[in-house]
């Protein structure tokens, strides 16, 4: 099998989560398997409905159903690293080609798992096996391990105007 | 019902068109209907797969099957001309609650069709049409007509390692 490489999507810009649902579109119409996996995200988004209407698709979410604003709490932790736990056994058996961890950036910037403990899992990972890591203030050391990495970069944009995130949009 | 924004994805980087594709999926998920059309492409891209997947999901392509180079055919001209036709009814009609326009920025770029005839079909659409715009090198009018503007800024890329599209991850 081909070799699967890991990609970034970083950057303060809107699309990172949406790059990465794209993606697991494409994947599904070429017959892969994806597993999505949404860090510190636990609520309601439009796109958890998307592993009902796609076979092949699998949504899981590993968050609470508020932000974490400032200290994470110890249910943040504990289930940010039941997450960490299933994906560690997903990526290391290979049974998906491809696998989202999103806003696993975030989850990395509140500490809610070590660094060293995802670049592991990582480097562990079946050698077919895509990774697609999303969330703003990528650590440097995912950066260093990506094969690539993009920036959204936010050049307008309507929050400013009021806009807040509307279903089926941003949510 | 709801406003519709302009939305632009622009910028060298991977994930405009992944992330427009993400957006019509989320947006799918919510029971919105969704229209792509992909501009300058023609070719056979897995994401077509997706009408055949998802309700409510329409994708057009209205390209040749080989790239522009540097000069458009004649051919070229008379597809986007096609398709710019179609946007217009499709736009002004307001059937379709999100209307994705994937690589129109390099149809413009190539001069297709003129960017002030694009304007025009944008200001003249339907008010609640959401409306995605994808492609580098995204023309000033657009991006001063736009209510959200992303640019993808490669950081790093894989293409620098050999590594070619891949089926089910690039297209």
């Amino acid at each position: 099998m081909e070799k699967g490489y890991i990609q970034v999507y970083t950057g303060d810009g809107k699309g990172k989560t949406t790059a990465a649902l794209g993606l697991a579109l494409r994947a599904v119409c070429a017959g892969k398997k994806v597993y999505f996996a949404q860090f510190v995200k636990g609520m309601d988004y439009s796109e958890l409905k998307a592993k009902i209407l796609l076979n092949n698709l699998d949504i899981h979410q590993y968050g609470t159903d508020c932000f974490i604003l400032n200290n994470p709490t110890e249910e943040d932790k504990r289930i940010a690293r039941e997450g960490l736990e299933a994906i560690k056994k997903i990526l290391s058996k290979g049974e998906y080609d491809v696998v989202v961890l999103d806003e696993i950036n975030i989850a990395l910037h509140y500490k809610l798992f070590s660094i060293d403990e995802v670049i592991e899992i990582l480097k562990n990972r079946k050698n077919h096996v895509e990774v697609i890591l999303t969330g703003r203030n990528a650590h440097e050391k995912i950066i260093q391990l990506a094969d690539l990495v993009t920036e959204m970069k936010e050049v307008k944009h309507y929050y400013e105007k009021g806009v807040q995130a509307r279903i089926g949009i941003e949510k």
